[in-house]
Order: C-alpha cells, then sequence, then structure tokens
C-alpha cells in the first residue's frame, strides 16, 4: 500500500532549521536547511522558515491544500497544549513567541509543536535504530544535548511533559555553568561548544602536529575534528574520546536509574560514530552497575540528522487524525 | 472489612535487619530488629534472620500455617524471577545467595524477593507519601541510597529489572570511589559514612564550639548529628544542609529526566527531615530547569523504617494471590 500523504516537518535547533516533506510512511522526499540565527528573533526567524518551506513544496510540487500536517520540532521544554516553547537555553529568544501557530496560519493547515528530542526519539522508535524496544533512551547531540525516552513501549513525558532532558543531568557540580541556571551538565562535556573547547586546550598543552593547529578555537566544529580524526590524525581522536568518555559516564548514570534496553545516539556530534560512540560504552561498562550496564547497547542513530522531522512528521499526523 | 490476614516481612540492609507481621491493608502489628552482620555472611545471616522471625511469630501468636506470604526486601539488584539478590555494594558476600527459597523452606510458606527500595517504593505509593501519585521517586537514606520509580502509575522496574538504584548516578565524576565500581556517586555524598567523613572534616577546619567534638569519627552516626543539629548545634546543622545541598544535586538531574510530581524521601539519615530536605529544595530549584523544577515536591516518607516491609508484604501477597 503506497504512502498517499505527504506533510511539512521544521526542526528548529540552535544553530540550523530543517525542512523537510515527509510521507506518511515515514519516507523523507526532500529536504533543505537554513540557519537559525537565533539571536535575532523568533518573528525574523518565522518569516525565514516560511520562506524556506514554501521553496520546498515548491521544489516538490506540494500544494497548501494537500499538506497533511504541519510538525514543528524545537529545542527546549515545549507546552504541546498550547503550542509554546517554554524553556530552551539555545534559543532563549524564541520562548513563548506562538511559532506553531503562526506558521500554521501562514501555510493554512494544523501545526503542532514537539521537543526536538521527543521528536527524534520517536522518529528513531517508529522507523530507526530503536524499532521494536520497550526500553529505549535516544539522545541528540549537537549545540545542545537532547534525549527522549519510552518506556514500557510508550513515548514517556513526564508529568508535565518537561521529561527527557538528558543533556541537563549534572556530571561535576562544581563543573562550568550552563545556560540551564546549573552547572556541570552533561551538554557542558559533549555539547559542540565543549567539544571546541576540548580541542583548544588539549592543542594548547600538548605538541604533537595536528591538522586542527591551522583553525581558531571558533572553526574546530565538530565536522572539522571528525574529518580530521578519519584523517587519522591523533589528536582529533583524543578529542572525540574524550568527549565519548563524558558521554559514558552521563549514560551511566541513566542506566543505573533507567535499566534501557537500548541507547540511540544521533545528532551532528555523533556523526563522529565509533569515534564517539566505542570510548562512550567503555566507560559505560566501567561505571554502570552490573546488570543494567553490561547489556545495554548504544549505537547511532539509524535516521541521521532526519529522525526529529520524521518523528514530528509522524507525531503530526496522528495529531490531526486523531483531533 | 477487617484485615484477616497476616505476612511476615523482612527488609535487609547493609547495616540492620528489621522484620515485621503485617496484615494485608498494610497496617504493621509488631517489628523487631537485628543487626546484619553483613561480612559473617548470608547463612549465618539466614540463620539469626529465621531465630528473630520465629520469636516475632511466638509474640503475636502467628503460627506458620496462618502465614499468608514471606515478603523479602533486600539492597541491591534483585533478580525477582530467580528470587536472588545478583549486586549489592553493601551485601556483597550475600550475593547469589538463595535467601528466599531457604527462608521460605524454614518458615514453610512461599517468600519472594524484592529490591528494598522498589519495595520502600511501593508501600509509600500504596500507603504512605505517594498515595494516588502517576510520577513518582523516592528514595531511602541510609548506608546506601536506594531508589524506585512509580511512571504512569506503575511500578517501574526497567528491562532486566534494574531500575531505580538512585544512589549511583554520578555527581562528580572525578568525586570518590564507590563501592559499585564508578566514582563520585550521590550515595557518596548523601549516605551514612559520608555524613561521618563531612561532620569530621568540618570539625577538624572549623573551630566553632559543637557537641559533636566529644565524637570519634565513627560515633557520627546520622542520629547523632540529627540530635546534635536538634538542639541547636550549628556546625552539626551544616552538615546536614551540605548533605541535603548534595541530594539536591542528585534530584535536580532526575526531575529533569524524568519530570516528576513527587519526591519521597525515607530511610534513616532522612529522619532529620527539613533539616536536609529543606537544603535540597533549594538546591533542586536552583538547578532544575524550570518546567520539571519549579512544581516538584519534596517530602518526607510517611511509613518511616516500615515502608519497605508494608511495601514487600503488600507485593509478595499480590504475587501469592496471582500464582
Amino acid at each position: 500500500m503506497p504512502a498517499s500523504h505527504r506533510s511539512l516537518a521544521i526542526d528548529v535547533g540552535g544553530t540550523a532549521v530543517k525542512l523537510a516533506v515527509v510521507w506518511d510512511d515515514g519516507r523523507v522526499e526532500a529536504t533543505t536547511e537554513i540557519p537559525t540565527h537565533a539571536d535575532a528573533g523568533p518573528e525574523a526567524g518565522a518569516a525565514r522558515i516560511l520562506d524556506a518551506g514554501r521553496d520546498l513544496m515548491e521544489a516538490v510540487e506540494l500544494a497548501p491544500a494537500e499538506m497533511h500536517a504541519l510538525g514543528i520540532a524545537s529545542a527546549g521544554i515545549v507546552d504541546r497544549d498550547r503550542n509554546l516553547v517554554l524553556d530552551a537555553p539555545n534559543l532563549r529568544r524564541w520562548e513563548n513567541y506562538p511559532l506553531a501557530a503562526n506558521l500554521g496560519t501562514a501555510f493554512g493547515v494544523p501545526a503542532f509543536l514537539e521537543n526536538d528530542a521527543s521528536a527524534m526519539t520517536y522518529g528513531e522508535w517508529r522507523c530507526g535504530a530503536g524499532r521494536d524496544r520497550r526500553h529505549l533512551l535516544c539522545l541528540t547531540l549537537g549545540t545542545g544535548v537532547g534525549g527522549g525516552l519510552i518506556i514500557d513501549g510508550q513515548p514517556y513525558r513526564g508529568a508535565r511533559g518537561a521529561g527527557g532532558e538528558i543533556g541537563h543531568i549534572t556530571l561535576d557540580r562544581n563543573g562550568p555553568a550552563c545556560p540551564c541556571g546549573s552547572s556541570g551538565c552533561l551538554e557542558r562535556y559533549v555539547g559542540a561548544p565543549a567539544i571546541a573547547v576540548r580541542a583548544a586546550e588539549l592543542l594548547g598543552r600538548d605538541s604533537r602536529p595536528s591538522a586542527l593547529r591551522s583553525r581558531a578555537e571558533r572553526e574546530l566544529t565538530p565536522r572539522v575534528i571528525r574529518e580530521a580524526a578519519t584523517a587519522g590524525d591523533t589528536l582529533a581522536i583524543e578529542v572525540l574520546a574524550a568527549t565519548g568518555a563524558w558521554l559514558g559516564v552521563g549514560l551511566a548514570s541513566l542506566a543505573n536509574v533507567l535499566d534501557m534496553e537500548r541507547i540511540v545516539v544521533g545528532g551532528g556530534v555523533a556523526k563522529a560514530g565509533d569515534l564517539i560512540l566505542e570510548p562512550a560504552r567503555r566507560v559505560l561498562r566501567e561505571r554502570a552497575m552490573s546488570v543494567p550496564g553490561a547489556r545495554v547497547e548504544i549505537v547511532a542513530a539509524a535516521l541521521g540528522n532526519q529522525a526529529a522531522v520524521v518523528g514530528v512528521a509522524l507525531l503530526a499526523l496522528e495529531r490531526v487524525q486523531g483531533s
């Protein structure tokens, strides 16, 4: 049975906004990406998202009247009932802005907002690396670190829809301050800015040759470091290994509390694959208790950076059908 | 309708073993307590538990044939299907010992094993401070720190029954080594031994007068410190406040991940009440994200140190009735 409807999905992150046209079975027909320019505020952002969405729809000949649903995934804690972003450390000016309502009106279709990591989790659970698991943790490593949970075969959101903020568990009470108001959060050790700082520090105190030395700190992106590591650059490999080890510290804590079957890791930083995941697995086994630690699998996301748009498209579709 | 049956419940901790005769509605008829002497091994322990249980049953005129069920709560990760303790940092020699099978045979009644913190959680959820909550975290502060979860109105155990090990989330990757194999675990900051070390350190570097100065470090038990604090001893109050602050660091991480409605704190250390809980509440509000942090309540357990025996009696009863 062929999928017969298409939805528009939008994934708003601290750095980039992804847009995708997604079929009802989760297949992605087309995608595009624009920079977020978060500091320019949500009105300007919404206007640029609208333009990019219209261009994408035109490119795949999707008329507004044919669009099935509009799903919007956003960083931060989301109020699903009111379609608002409540608390987003990497999108502070976008809090409480009616992005979904405004884009829904502009596109002429019901729009639903979801936390980006919950959307990614749903996508990986329905169509990706978490398929058929009853106890699943997904996390997305990018500018920020988000997470989502499937518990006993159901998406878990917590008492007020704010669960799953994996990036803000404390790994060192006296560690670096976090925009969330706490300190030493997982995100401060494995998010993209933390990786750049780690690379710059290592380059400063270690005299071995490295392709990274030609770069300013702001150029030490996860992509640049990953490419150097893949080419065999020892310092770049060590930066990713140290990042993976911190990830393992956090995942060990979560395994002890939640006893998951599988942990799916996605997001831009996770493109480094086993350069990050293998050190994370090693540290998880060292630090987690024997039973939850011995069998939990850490795997790369299967849908790449499309997990959130796939998930939010399927979630929006369910909400349109359920309403 | 009067409760018509009684069960025997046994709560095996690193320091003490509690025994109780419990009615089917959760009322406790009688209790007794013996030291664990964990290092003497489980055979000697089982023999002493058997003696204490028989004495207790005789005292309340409960004949073995009238006993409805035998529930055993134990520290550590428990395999409920095989009735074995798999991993117990504070009861290492008791791992894989068939305590439930042997006591069940000796008492002539089906015996069921449960993790002590899961039992405490079940007791507080059914009959105590967590009644009618759908998203609940219970923790028990003693020699070790255990925890249990009620998620979406159901006891949560994880993929392999090992979830809820709240005491072993990392608060400082480079913190003190933990018997679990990790380092900087919550238990290393709020368990009874950590409190004694904190008190001794504060006494060493602070010259203010304190009733605690007359004590050797091994005498700095939570009870001694609590009694001094209640009498107004400033250093004792500060030791408990610092302990509560560390508890708040851990609970903030858990609130960000799980977004609970309520956190119930029990165990011997928690008898200090608001001397520990108020600093924990303050730090939780400072460190947790706005939505999960603003409304989660931290309350004292209502069943005191009887929560685990009440919970394990009710759980054993359900399993007898279900089998």
